[in-house]
């Protein structure tokens, strides 16, 4: 399947590599077309890699995965334009995390809105799932890494079919079925999102970022 | 030993009757003498119960707990008296939850504080240590109930020796010691307090509250 991912920074490496490895074209959007980042990835991606401006990263992919940095999200989303993310799903990996007034980071969007929300409104006829925002990058696309892949993964969003759809895609990543909470519609991103300050302090406790949560039942 | 617990709902019963069958005396503090659920504590609770105002809780107790809901801590605790908490632990497991505008509740204090760094704010010469907030109260006194105890239990405050009595008195509940972890000081409720956005989402799906954050590394 032709798939977008927005973002050239180690999230959108480290996503758009394993699209490249499932067999998947990716094109990889940037702000600008023939970012040094963009064009590392492509060198090392083969004939299924390319890269472009968001605009074209967006209209080339049927999925799009926004791996910007949070406080840029809407920015570069609406240089992806509107009619290039219209009925296609997007995976909103992103987290409002705001570094300007030093660490720990705040959140820019919190308490009774979140980043999914303000994406979904603004782009009503695109299908926003939010996934993949409470862990490392290494672990989104190799949840094995860490205990045998059994740690939880949540989704958010107002469709169900595009929730069904992402759910396999992150089964094809390594996610067991049992192992993805479907928290229900993309208000629940607040939630998600807010995960992120005790993730930060965890990060700080441990030394390194190969943890994750949970949820036991 | 003598231990107060501020608040006469489920989770100041809970934790009350759990430090009774500890074999501690137990003051359960409410905003009048001879509230009636303080009352109905005391005739199930047998000779080392006893009830009294916030105030005389406060002053009997070398350990506080506050169980008061989160929108009615500060008024409580200024009822029990800076005097009375005065180089004492104050075991915090409120959460800021805002009911007023509806389902889902908000925090009403979030971001960048929390209630946990309030209430220290409000006494500095008391140990506040938050923890027990993120969990449903039947598992905060007997977390075998869930997954042979196996999940996580979060502390946060300024005073490590406190923290370490608040630990021995986890473990007296059934916690593990490998599963409390010590996030760093009060700052740190911050990231515990915004877990609950995800609880209240995550007790939606389920329908139960018998589910818990494990850290996994």
């Amino acid at each position: 399947m032709n798939i977008a991912v927005l973002g050239t920074g180690m999230v959108g490496d480290m996503i758009a590599s394993k699209l490249i490895s499932l067999g998947h074209s990716v094109m990889m959007g940037s702000r600008t077309v023939n970012n040094e980042k963009a064009l590392a990835w492509c060198g090392k991606s083969g004939a299924n890699a390319s890269q472009g401006t968001f605009a074209e990263a967006a209209q080339f992919g049927l999925v799009i995965f926004n791996c910007t940095k949070g406080m840029n999200t809407i920015d570069a989303l609406r240089l992806a334009g509107s009619d290039n993310l219209k009925n296609k799903i997007l995976i909103d990996i992103s987290n409002p995390l705001d570094f300007s007034k030093g660490m720990p980071p705040t959140l820019s969007i919190v308490n009774d809105n979140s980043l999914g929300e303000e994406i979904q409104k603004l782009f009503p006829e695109t299908k926003v799932v939010k996934t993949l925002n409470t862990l490392n990058c290494q672990l989104m696309v190799n949840p094995k890494l860490l205990n045998d892949g059994d740690h939880t993964i949540f989704m958010s969003g107002n469709s169900s079919e595009a929730k069904t759809d992402v759910s396999l895609l992150l089964q094809s990543f390594g996610w067991k079925a049992e192992n993805i909470i479907d928290l229900g519609d993309i208000t629940t991103a607040r939630g998600t999102e807010q995960l992120l300050p005790v993730w930060i302090r965890l990060y700080g406790t441990f030394g390194n970022a190969m943890f994750q949560f949970k949820i036991v039942k």
